[in-house]
């Protein structure tokens, strides 16, 4: 296939899913055309509105974000899915049931679903995912659902960086716990518990409530992140879900907090570019050979490992 | 407390827990100490044996560490557990039958159980993990169980920078599936199928043996991942599993891997310290406004991440 990238970039702007999905496929690969892609996206960013969904494996995830996509499409906006969730059904881990349940979207063309796959790249997934992101948004899709699993210190961290976090929770003894622990109650905009149709769903949303101190007093103009019930593969609280995250998107706009949020956002993927550049030329400077023989010294006890990195930075500012 | 590295080192080289505790708590709040520690550390480093323990949520790997601590103590060694796993029962987020479970090994003074918390650090798992294993490595553990959750990138990759990774699954439809997504599958040395006593246990074994390919021909010499049967709950197969790491070392030990392979993983530490030192100073030296003002234009579109990562480069290595 030929690299063609401003006929590439056309194509993708002109909604062809075969150009994102290209696009996307140079993410992955960590192409050195990345810079001219993304030199030539950055004009037609912006637009589209970021919903990260977060959660443990098992609270209907992908089922939740199903019935978004569903909500987002009958008001005719375009969406796309990007799954960074190695459990999600979208990429490719799903059980029958959920496969079938997901193939309403196939044939929409107003829909793009796309999974990642990033590992062995030197910045992994938070080097990735923003990039996939802004392919999406320069593809003129309104709402981008980033779906990540809620286990896991990068995956949470690419959840935090959507315009609006979702997070989700199910019934269940303890996972109101397991979510504290893994910091997704840090960061959510809105929380769901979802399959509330079970026992425990009470209990659930009280724990909830008292986790995220929500009885308490906050300043006026404060965002206080609302508990929606959800049956997701239902559809049920659907829209009040999709009515949730269009409030806090106005709040944010209101206080001036979307531009802030996405300039924070953009930071981070400044920053990270920047360090993935700095470890790649860590390994080109010496050929390897440096880290490689400081290594040996660590290992051998020899050395210890902070000054074997200010070694490895001495060559790389100063070589 | 009086930040005294050398009493605290030799304290935690006595074995003094309280000493371990302190010095792991300085790995956790990134203390300017850790060079001095570290430094100090670096001669008393290399004895200890690391196992890696992950696997997805649910598939008793805390009930199978606490058995391997067993087993080991029955040895005679002196065992850590380091949890970086937030579903785990050993940092804190445990049933009540669990936390009953492990209660066995609170009076034993052979056996150190640390749970890990890095949220917010800038170099978070990847950087610590390691040199918190350092840490109890120095101390004189003989034996250091770091366990992780199979679902992460950061979580997968430590479980896969140990002497042995043990990846554990259990009896479920599609757990493999999901385990193979993960990328659990691909750093495995040694594979337990807990929970044997359930049905569903041979077709897991089978489709862990048919997804490793492990009916394949190998080159003589070749490590071939075993596939051991536990029921951690009971204790059953983990003398089984024991006898696979020891076997696994035993290989490495022959054919000059284990040297090698600890090599790697110092050179993994080096680069995550030096990556973090300059990502701190990319924040030092522009008081942070650089990067700030670099990330508004970029979320305007007025500029793309590689040309802004560019100019934080340059003000990095030039400045």
């Amino acid at each position: 296939m030929p690299q063609d990238v401003p006929g590439l970039v056309a194509r993708a702007r002109e909604g062809g899913s075969r150009a994102v999905a290209r696009l996307i496929s140079l993410v992955e690969g960590a192409s050195p055309l990345l810079r001219e892609v993304m030199a030539a996206l950055a004009p037609l960013t912006g637009n589209a509105y970021v919903i990260g969904l977060t959660g443990s494996p098992g609270v209907g995830k992908s089922t939740c974000t199903s019935a978004l996509v569903s909500a987002y499409r009958a008001t005719g906006r375009r969406v796309a899915v990007l799954a960074v969730d190695p459990s999600s059904p979208f990429s490719g881990g799903a059980l029958l049931g959920d496969r079938v349940r997901m193939s309403e979207h196939a044939s929409d063309p107003g829909v793009y679903i796309r999974s990642m796959a990033t590992r062995g790249h030197l910045g992994g997934l938070a080097w990735a995912a923003p990039q996939a992101v802004r392919v999406l948004d320069a593809a003129g899709f309104d709402v981008i659902v980033v779906e990540t699993v809620g286990v896991g210190q990068s995956e949470v961290e690419i959840a935090s960086q959507a315009d609006t976090s979702v997070v989700l929770l199910a019934p269940g003894m303890g996972d109101g716990i397991q979510a504290a622990k893994a910091g997704i109650l840090e960061i959510g905009d809105v929380y769901v518990v979802n399959k509330a149709d079970r026992d425990g769903a009470d209990a659930t949303a009280r724990e909830l409530n008292h986790m995220l101190g929500l009885g308490e007093a906050r300043a006026p103009g404060d965002w206080r992140p609302p508990i929606v019930r959800t049956v997701a593969a239902r559809a049920q609280g659907i829209d009040e879900l999709v009515a949730a995250v269009e409030k806090h998107r106005a709040w944010m706009a209101e206080h001036g907090v979307l531009t802030a949020r996405r300039a924070r956002r953009a930071a981070h993927e400044v920053e990270t570019i920047a360090v993935t550049a700095l470890r790649e030329r860590i390994g080109d400077l010496h050929g390897d050979r440096r880290l490689e023989s400081l290594a040996v010294e660590v290992a051998a006890g020899a050395l210890d490992p902070y000054t074997a990195a200010d070694k490895l930075i001495a060559g790389l500012t100063h070589g």
